[in-house]
């Protein structure tokens, strides 16, 4: 099949620096974080506001795209699980999912609330929350 | 910024053919479809089970990539709001965000359930639903 190509919209910038360091999910101590846009896209942002539940999604560039089984969190006594039954960043298109909160927008810049991604994670898409099919 | 690369890991089988008859959420009428496999990646498969809750990430091929600015639900009577703000398939990276469940597992085929996707979609990847972070 032919592949598709992925343009960076912006880049989390985070006070985790390294994947040893990140919490493996959000609910686990990430910090706050900022999501600076490419400022082409900004008008993608009209209407967003303070307190907007959203869905990041980033390329975790540093994940492995050939491994197809992991023991989940990374816990050897976990038994080897396929990696579409995780939420482990191993996986053919490392594409990474995160519910979070927007605390404030700053023209390109979004304050936004706990993130488990590293420093310079590019992000790929932003989508609101629809308490239908996300809940 | 550097461009990545998504390679489809699969494909949806669906009865709904064209955009015109794809309902605009799942919980809005989609039928249950197949979740066609590369036989590549099935030992990415491991411990999956029917009944498990998934995310489907797909690669919306026919969204226009260059809006950024959408009436939700293409309703004109909704305000021009940004993309970032909608889950409408227009947006710089057109990445599909479907939750639903397995019905079924018969070598690379699953059996999905709703799914508000057409026919040949493809798929870049499937993740577990976690509670604490996608509740």
């Amino acid at each position: 099949m032919t592949a598709f190509s992925l343009e960076p919209i912006g880049v989390i910038r985070s006070e985790i620096k390294n994947t040893r360091d990140a919490p493996l999910f959000y609910d686990e101590g990430a910090p706050n974080a900022f999501l600076d846009l490419d400022p082409a896209f900004t008008d993608g942002l009209l209407r967003m506001k303070p307190g907007d539940e959203i869905i990041v999604l980033t390329w975790l560039h540093l994940a492995n795209r050939e491994v197809l089984q992991v023991h989940p969190r990374g816990d050897a006594a976990n038994p080897l699980t396929g990696v579409f039954s995780t939420r482990s960043p191993a996986r053919p298109n490392p594409v990474g999912l995160h519910r979070t909160r927007v605390l404030a927008i700053d023209a390109a810049r979004l304050h936004i609330g706990p993130i488990e991604a590293i420093d310079n994670t590019p992000v790929i898409d932003i989508k609101s929350v629809v308490s239908s099919s996300d809940h």
